[in-house]
């Protein structure tokens, strides 16, 4: 049994918050304030209850208030919570109160009105408010509050009754820990100010004051940045130590090595200087271990560093960049032609044949190497070009030709093995839907709510999950996303028999129809070099095949993908359905397309039709 | 009021289908046949009403009908048309007959299931009704039957009782009309038979005798090919006339051009005889007035028509090979120079700067005009190449870094544009859900399904009568399903209010991410250019630009394409609901993925970000 007492405080506090609610609409600040502190609640209620009408009267409640004390307590009191969601809330049927949405806080948006507010009124009257409501944001602006103190200290205000800066410093002291306050004082780099908390604070004048002296001794720069780098302040230390002169650079260059400041660094000094050069070289340094080794050249190269700058863009197979800054060097003939042949082999080894052929025709002159890469790729226009332009025939006989016939024998068997299990999936496809429908059938048949549930339940569970964690990842990093897509993709099994191995078919026909179809280029280039070469038989049976295989996948295309497959099963209405049966048909058929992915999946891959790779001549 | 015997005959012919079929299941096939021929039933239902049985017991058939006429009447009376589905329906609660989906069409399976059994039983025996199932294709096999006629007059079969050649000759020309039968015996070449064909004719052999005489006295290939010419059969006429010799080559480059046979007359003759060179030439003509001058090009390099392949090449703007042929002439450097700066002109104006750049800087030997075109494509590495690779770093001041900037300018100003349009058509997007959401919750409020239905089908029905178009048109060509999905996508009105709306923002804010997302590469590379000339801030403009662009695509992507779109809309169930009410609200959930195209817009953007481009020297 609930004492009795405690009975009476509750419905006591539903009348007190009804009355509350009626004196803060018609703006009666002073009362509520009065009553809501002699009955313990919440201050935050008083803003809470209407934010819009609060911040329109904030000048009325600094006046109905007129207490120093009471504003400070409304501003200590202040928390991000919104009471009216939690401790009070509104009574039923209350209208909504529109929400502002600034971005901002409420704690912020409330210190600030106030603030300024209570500065255009008197800013010498209200000072400990307006330092409170400096103390008070999310983030602490305590270097303002200590360069008030600090003005009232150079400019004593002569009104009557207004605070000193002693009594201003003792009161922010009061609100703020001590040696947080002597810090920040530190970062005004305003000696008076930080003698002046020193002195207030607990602190040990042995302790504080050689370093101060030591400090009062320096160049006003270097002073700076000693106390930017004591509070870990370090752009700012960096700004600082850049102005010191040529003497200190080396300081500047670990400070910027140590934090990393190399952007910020750069900024600091011109192009052409000394220490413009030393940075971009250690940020070279640093961009190479991060794997950035091209952007590093690029730093290297133009501020004149150019033998590190072959190194960094020969090291990121930058080639081209290499190649300008090797001519720039100048590199002697047979240096420049190794160089050609390194960065070649790179190249090819990425399949980057037309680039490799460049180098080796241009760079290292030996246009052999040069066309054979070109065949290797099956670059077949481009390596009749260089036959041509250096009188090379006697290639197309040893290599051209012989490669153009491996090149149609590949072909056609990759595009045998592709269509074999194109088709092989496209019938267990159909084998699947059809046990997916006959199992479906058999559920409604059953007509027992209950039943359909269960068993709908229970397949589409996995699903569901998938989609959940799709949806609250979605604006995470790509990385991760493309990660997930792949796990979501692991999921769907061409095992046969698992849960997903119709959307799992699905998906692979679709990258054998993506695959084929990017072939038509090549095919178009292959088909034309043989013509040239009178192997017309080839041509035309390669033709014939990879024709074959794009009619063969087109018209697959609507039977794998059937028009709005999210309905294709007509719904299960008549004498013998329910609610109940009508819904879980419905739930069944939407599933396939829960999620993003399945929507990829569920889409038909394209085919470039546009196109065009067929030659007239081998119809 | 009926006449009373026609409702007798009706009564009477149900039963006696009822007894016919269990006769035909019973394989009583004399019984089935005799009862049809009285009662003039068709013929056809032996077959249609169990084709498996039917193909299983042919020769049961035969030996029970055990006469020619009666087997050339059932043959005679097959149609295409599946009588037990026209005029003769299968009863009710009959078990569905599994269809033989061969490909075949019925009347050619049944004529040729026929005519192989009776050959194997009794070929002389059952000659005429072969000779019916060979005219009774639905392609007439004349010449076959002809030549059986033939072989009869050549060999007389000495069974007693077979027929004779003249006998069979008859019966051919009671069922197929004598012309034809004339026309085809010329085919086979066989002057007796032509002259057994036509003395049975009513043809005057004044007319007829004269021709025969004139082909006779022909050399036999020049025979056949004036039959073949005769009779319209180019492919065989060109066969045979390829096989007349040099001096008919003429007639038969004329019958190659007038027919268009040119890859039939490639094959017959061999690539170094003159004839082959004649025939290419003539198709490479034909070819360029097809739009097709490289193929053409290809044909006149093989066969060493040089100067007409440099023309076709250049025509179409197969610029590798064009020059290599020009250096097979050789043309001379000057004219060679000229060749290249023309092809490179053409490519300039299809925006393909780096080939165009190659022409000019190898063959027209100009490397600045190749700078120039390389830096108008904003192919800076490239461009820098041949600055260095031509020593000509002048270039870099006069025109790469003033092209920089105005390309950064450019970039920036164009991403502006798209993002403004971006944010616009995603807040349009937010507030047409929302209106048709209320739209729809207003409609199954009333709750009537009269009204629902009303409302929901009307919008429904362009969307319904769209995927039924793009259903029965699924397996066309692909050019026209091109032209379909363009005016699909005009449906797709941006105009306020649209019935589609929706989708056709969707589409829109699809096509601006794929826009923006595609400038990776090109950003990256103008990125690297400006730092490496100290652009610094317009880089880290430019970046800063892109980057928040990306993020801003990206973040919008869960909103434009929510997950599931289809059942974003929870089902609407509760105690007022109905199950039409729920079946309306499904209804309208499903019509957005009713068709491929519409799976297309529902398919968020794939967004690159494998492609790195961004640059920590700017961060």
């Amino acid at each position: 049994q609930m004492p009795r007492g405690n009975l009476e405080t509750v419905h006591h506090r539903a009348l007190v918050l009804a009355q509350l609610r009626r004196w803060l609409d018609s703006l009666k600040f002073r009362e509520s304030f009065e009553c809501m502190r002699k009955l313990r609640i919440n201050l935050n209620l008083i803003y809470d209850h209407s934010p819009k009408v609060f911040l329109e009267n904030i000048e009325t409640f600094i006046t109905q208030l007129d207490s120093i004390n009471h504003i400070n307590l409304f501003l200590t009191e202040l928390k991000e919570e919104d009471t009216t969601s939690t401790m009070y809330p509104r009574p039923e049927n209350s209208p909504v109160r529109p929400q502002t949405a600034s971005g901002k806080k409420k704690v912020d948006v409330v210190c600030d009105a106030l603030k300024s507010t209570m500065e255009s009124m008197d800013p010498n009257k209200f000072c400990l408010s307006i330092l409170t409501a400096h103390v008070k944001k999310t983030v602490p602006e305590l270097e303002i509050a200590l360069q008030k103190v600090h003005e009232l200290r150079a400019n004593p205000p002569k009104s009557p009754g207004a605070v000193s800066a002693e009594e201003a410093l003792k009161y922010l002291l009061f609100l703020v820990n001590v040696n947080d306050l002597y810090e920040h004082s530190l970062g005004t780099y305003d000696f008076d100010l930080v003698l002046m908390v020193a002195e207030k604070s607990q602190k040990d004048p042995k302790e504080y004051l050689p370093f101060l002296n030591m400090l009062k001794s320096l160049e006003p720069n270097y002073q700076r940045f000693t106390i930017d780098k004591h509070l870990k302040r370090y752009r700012k230390a960096l700004f600082h130590l850049s102005k010191c002169g040529q003497e200190h650079f080396p300081e500047a260059l670990q400070l910027v090595k140590q934090q990393k400041l190399y952007n910020e660094a750069l900024r600091l000094f011109t192009a052409d200087s000394a220490q413009y050069k030393a940075l971009s070289c250690a940020y070279a340094e640093h961009l190479v271990e991060q794997q950035q080794a091209e952007q590093a050249g690029l730093l290297l190269w133009r501020c004149g560093e150019i033998t590190s700058a072959l190194q960094a863009f020969a090291t990121s197979n930058s080639w081209r960049n290499a190649i300008c800054v090797a001519q720039q060097i100048p590199l002697p003939p047979d240096q420049l032609a190794l160089l050609a042949r390194d960065l070649a082999e790179k190249l090819t080894e990425q399949r980057r044949y037309s680039e490799a052929a460049l180098l080796l025709d241009q760079y290292a002159k030996d246009c052999e190497e040069a066309i054979l890469a070109l065949i290797t790729g099956a670059v077949w226009e481009e390596a009749l070009r260089l036959i041509y332009m250096h009188n090379r025939q006697d290639i197309t006989e040893t290599n051209l030709k012989p490669a153009l016939l491996e090149a149609v024998n590949t072909q056609t068997v990759f595009l045998e093995a592709q269509m074999t299990t194109f088709t092989r999936h496209k019938t267990r496809l159909a084998v699947v839907r059809e046990q997916k429908e006959k199992a479906r059938l058999d559920m409604l048949d059953e007509d027992g709510p209950d039943c359909a549930d269960a068993e709908l339940y229970s397949e589409a569970s996995s699903v569901m999950t998938g989609s959940k964690y799709s949806h609250s990842n979605s604006r995470i990093s790509s990385r991760s996303s493309k990660n997930r897509r792949k796990a979501e993709r692991k999921k769907l099994s061409l095992k046969e028999g698992s849960p997903l191995e119709d959307k799992a078919l699905m998906y692979a026909l679709g990258e054998i129809i993506t695959t084929v179809d990017k072939m038509r280029e090549e095919v178009h280039s292959l088909l034309k070099t043989l013509v040239l070469f009178q192997f017309d038989k080839h041509a035309e049976k390669l033709q014939q095949a990879y024709d074959e295989a794009l009619h063969k996948m087109e018209a697959a295309i609507p039977e794998v993908w059937p028009d709005g497959l999210q309905n294709n099963q007509a719904p299960l209405t008549g004498p013998n359905s329910t609610a109940n049966s009508i819904m879980a048909s419905f739930q069944q058929q939407q599933r396939p397309a829960s999620s993003p992915q399945d929507a990829e999946v569920l889409a038909p891959p394209k085919m470039r039709n546009s196109v065009k790779w067929k030659l007239n001549v081998l119809t």
